[in-house]
């Protein structure tokens, strides 16, 4: 096991990056073969594997209303993290935090996807951490929209539905307020140090899908909630280029 | 059960309320006999218990680390809403949705109260929904605040505690997004037709605890967002000054 | 957290009360607005909230019989006891008090409810406990019929049946035994000192719909119950007195 | 499978006993070879295996005061009825039938064994059912109490106590009420013809531990009450004789 | 409780059995009154009550598909070991061992019943341990089979089905590995001090249905297993001779 | 969802390998950066990850004996099958299935693991199977030794242990049976045609840790099962060749 760095400097990142810039991403398609849309993505050193399965059926409370159903599970493997955490399978439960992120990531797509257009098709992604560096239900959104994206292109090519339902690229990153300062893309070491962490989702037209932003420490002011918002616009911006060298609707 | 109204026309409040006004707010403190701290809050026809208790111990990842804790859990009674929901205790778990706004809570009062200053003791606060119209989480918070209050004001007096470890005031409350126009702490018929939903939960000096918001329907703009928090920050002071009138603690 | 009393002094009643006197009762109806039948009572300091919802379905095992159910959920906020006793839904199971809590207001519903006259409909009926000072399981199933009344009122007034398949009132109250001696209506400092706790449940027309009599410490003649049925009796049409306030079915 | 006997016929028994007549009754210490305390019993048709262990701690909430404690856990092979019931272990729960059966069993011991004579020693009490008839609870009562005396005789022997915590002999019977006449220890097709079900807990000096009527129809009078106790208590001599034959207290 | 005895001395098993030599086996039919097979099997002194129910149903993946099905359940009563266990329906689920053991008997049983022919019905076996002295799965694959048979029979004369679905005979026995020699029929002393322990389930033709060989201790080599598999066949074709006096296909 | 092919022909294997040929493998070392021993196995297109933690803690029942332990966890991502199946964290359970394999896993390591050797801490094996295509047991059992020699050689380089306390290679491989003829490392299609399938452990010493044959519609012979055994022999020693690649103990 790696040794925790030294206590975070402000001014100078840990990683040395600007305030305002990603860390470096990789996004491969096609990860593993079964899925009908199946991306790995790596965002420093947080890497997950998002699958999304195409499901001829929708749940009970949609049952023969004539429209689709988007929806997430996130998980993360024993140890993602720098000390093993336990299974929640072997637990049997899965955590309040794996519950708000796995909700969080199934809204987000749903926010840009026409549920009419789908039919009574769910689309069911799994967001499976291999391992955590900070940012994980970020990077779940940004993969998860592009294995959804891949899934209905499996669709529209076997006919399942004619209309591409999805209506907006999305994305997700993180922002850090430490002693005041605005930092993108929040590493572990920077998240268990920073005063205030807010997780932005945003569409390729700069609308909000949805901000959460809560305070660890140190309560925030509007302004440096308008300051995270630009840096996590901007981040969001490069992240959907990203997409679209995967998958570009042309949209 | 009585009738749900005909559709909401936007710019008329089913309520007649004007876009930023609050519903009508009871608090009345001491609900409850055997709680340390113990509040009845009612924001419009929303109704919410908010006992408040003391336990000398704290959690085991806190053991002689010389601090406190504050934790929250939710609950609804099954018949609070419309329809009856399924009792939680009887279907052997906790939904998403109660985790999600139980840690919500905890959280929204770790920002306001110095955990060294509890000494090792929890307050230990659960919020359970009578009536539910709108509003639980928020009203929750503004009510659990005030409970925790009450049970430092129980801790002091009886020497548990020798200094206040309550920072700021907290409270919370909702603000709504149709046709692109903001209006102030739903009701629930209000909170199942709107565009966005943003929950924000302020401190006495104004600044963010918290902010959650999230599309349902059509994502946002940052002007938007920035309008709601406007309206949030005014109704916030206001539910503020009616926990001064219970508690005063002069800061 | 107020003081327990001094030990219980044989012959004197902590509270003053006659060995054969109830302790004060409120009922209030319509204390929720949504449930079809919504009561709130209190028996001296113990307050429990009855909700009857109509269902218009039956369980599995009655489907397609042309016949209703009527089943009972109970449950205690966490703080609703000196102290606090861990949330039921978030141990994620009912303790076997309270199954056999709930199972014993069913069945002393059904006692006196004509199911065939019911139609498919299922009366569900939660009992909730917001402060505990002893005689909470007698006091949900009195509050529960009249909450089953209610909504049987409202069952009739919206024709979904025709006839009242309420056949009696049936309202409950404990007996204790100390010292050899019974005292009518046990709070919860009798209860805890008592060598004998006998509940009994019983109908306008003076039948017994339960009994459960559980020695605690000492076992009791049949002398003594016969005793205990006295009091139980005298205090049960106290009791539908009240009711009858509320709900006069003129039987 | 065995057909089911045709309508139950008041005045005559489907087996042709007397109203206050017991059904036929073996009782087989030392059942299995590992448990401190092992009784097979059957009454009529119904078997239960009831073995008491012997354990050198307590629960925790009496750890350091003392004393001991004694419970009891209640099982039915999943074949144990007329069609397969789900086994529980495969459930994931006891139902509050179970549940309801076990307390019972525990308080019924308990009120006749002196705790604190115990030491800090459990005496936990399985029982289990083979074949159930009706009176099952009864059957396990009777039978449990055997098996404690056992394992009490077994701790005696081995100088775990010095003296006999037992303090009185306590057996069960169940008597029904079919068209206001009582009939003593019901077995399966009577009891599920009855108007009411009254299970009858005494001590060798005719005393009641426990006492549960319970209507099933047909609400009871006071009088139908005695008569039911006057047939338990004849029944619970006849049954106590019995289990002095296998263990002799001399008291 | 009994002492265990001393430790196993190689070359004398502490039976005195020779080392290809059963335990005395019991196989008695028709021992619960209810199940359509049901039988009790002794082997030395583990006992199993093995139940076989017969319902007209398949589960879930089967409706349809004009088969059968053929499934078990184990349990074990908490107090047939040395010391008790914890009842797994009070704990709220099976152990991985049960799990493992209740699918090796339902894999035997299928191994050897053409499903097709069972019609669209299930023989779900129940097995449960009254006392466990070592080899409890395969007596209750031996048991099992035997009361499969006899469930058989049942819908044979009830005419459920025109033709015998069993194609063979099985049975099973353990091996152990002590000091490299074999030794047949473990009991519990020599499972607990053996090299290896091999589980071997064979038909009336000598195949095998299933073998499970876990070192424990010790790894073995093939011509070890050769052995085992030796003795393990001469033992299970004395176990089918038995089964067969209790059934007999002539097949 | 690629298309299943077409029916097995016994002879010539789908994939076109030799009767006694491997799959292609690949073994890659520090596949997750935090895990003190880490891989990444590949047999054909079946992916583990297997993660061992050194833990400084034993389990319950070892603590204080001076002694180590080794265990093991299994579990798959949701898609990593042809159809997706339910997350067992969501269930709420392990399935039988899951835990027999981790059962399995563990026993191996342990058989050739002196625990003495590992003090008292625990070697904690997570594995994790991205796609499944086909003997992901055996793939566990092979991935798992690497990761817990990684984990030894970080234990010695760090000085938590002095010795090594691996006393051989473990790694595993099933063989199929179909139409007689024995075939080594089946795939999913494979496997899911075959008529009997045997998992064998085998360590460097060509001794076996543990076998597991099970029929799958056809009963097989001893000779098979030689068979068998002879192709798995010569399989595992070219895993173990390849292990050795990894980490070379020289023994």
């Amino acid at each position: 096991m790696s040794e925790l760095p030294a206590p975070y400097n402000v001014g100078t990142r840990p990683s040395g990056r600007a305030p305002d810039q990603l860390r470096k991403i990789k996004m491969l398609p096609e990860y593993i073969s079964y899925a009908e849309g199946s991306m790995f993505i790596q965002v420093g050193n947080t890497q997950v594997v998002c699958n999304a399965s195409v499901l001829d059926s929708v749940p009970p409370f949609l049952k023969g209303k004539g429209q689709g159903w988007v929806t997430a599970e996130y998980g993360m493997l024993p140890r993602a993290t720098h000390t093993r955490s336990a299974r929640e399978a072997a637990r049997g439960k899965q955590s309040g935090r794996t519950q708000e992120i796995q909700r969080l990531i199934g809204r987000s797509l749903r926010s840009v996807i026409n549920l009419e257009a789908l039919g009574e098709h769910t689309i069911h992604i799994d967001c499976d951490v291999l391992q955590a560096d900070g940012g994980t239900r970020c990077a779940s959104i940004t993969g998860a929209w592009l294995a959804a994206a891949l899934a209905v292109q499996h669709m529209l090519e076997n006919n399942l539905i004619t209309k591409n339902p999805i209506k907006e690229y999305v994305a997700a990153v993180s922002v850090g307020l430490i002693g005041g300062e605005a930092i993108l893309d929040l590493d572990y070491q920077e998240d268990s140090q920073c005063d205030a962490d807010i997780n932005v989702v945003m569409t390729g037209s700069g609308k909000l899908a949805e901000i959460q932003g809560t305070a660890e420490g140190r309560c925030f002011t509007v302004e440096q909630l308008n300051k995270a918002l630009e840096y996590a616009s901007s981040g969001i911006q490069e992240l959907i280029e990203l997409q679209r060298q995967i998958v570009d609707f042309a949209n």
